[in-house]
């Protein structure tokens, strides 16, 4: 139990009040996304220009929401601004259904899950003649 | 910036309007961001096993949350509840935070940076005899 005395004052550590970081990967998350769905749409709509994005995809990664972005505007546009309406749309469609309270709840018991694991795998189930490890699983 | 490659399905349509997978990516979010924090304090109070968290990390990349957890447990199950416990911890403070009307605006004024950009590089300035163009930037 010594992890959940020491992680009480959590706060002093972790600096970034703000969660600029978060933002970030979040944005890149969803520029990813955006650039998913384009592409699904290009493939049933346009297979030319699906070919051709799935190329610059390959050779520019999206990763870096920005970088990708900026490339993409200086040879596709119209491919770009595709991108960013999407992303912005699915982030809106996103938030508008956020419910905090059960994520919070979905990766509490996430955390729950793995420990209840660990718990199955060390305690010694007592030998009473059958197996009770295998009806357990 | 590698555990944001669910790029991996590309060209599969975004349909899923519970955002699994937004959720999914979040929550690997805040696993890195707590084993980067559990880094950290580790480096200040305990130089051993701070090494050894750090030759684990570099061995078993924490992209994939579930296994990096679930190999963690059996190999130091208290730095595996420590990261459990301060991920749930950094989203709680997080969600407390968040602020949806400011993201959106955020987003959406990369977007329209994004495009700000395109017009500065795409419009002729008329040349009055000054260079324009070098003032702008």
């Amino acid at each position: 139990m010594k992890g959940f005395v020491i992680v009480n004052n959590l706060g002093g550590q972790y600096e970034d009040d703000t969660f600029t970081d978060v933002t970030a990967q979040i944005f890149n998350l969803f520029t990813l996304t955006a650039v998913t769905t384009v592409m699904k749409e290009l493939y049933e709509t346009n297979p030319t220009q699906h070919r051709w994005f799935y190329d610059f995809v390959r050779t520019n990664k999206p990763t870096d929401r920005k970088r990708f972005l900026h490339i993409l505007q200086k040879e596709n546009h119209e491919l770009a601004e595709r991108v960013m309406v999407t992303r912005l749309s699915l982030f809106a469609k996103w938030i508008k259904n956020l419910d905090h309270a059960e994520m919070y709840k979905d990766l509490s018991d996430q955390n729950l899950e793995l420990m209840r694991e660990r718990l199955m795998e060390t305690v010694k189930w007592p030998n009473d003649g059958t197996d009770t490890n295998t009806e357990m699983a």
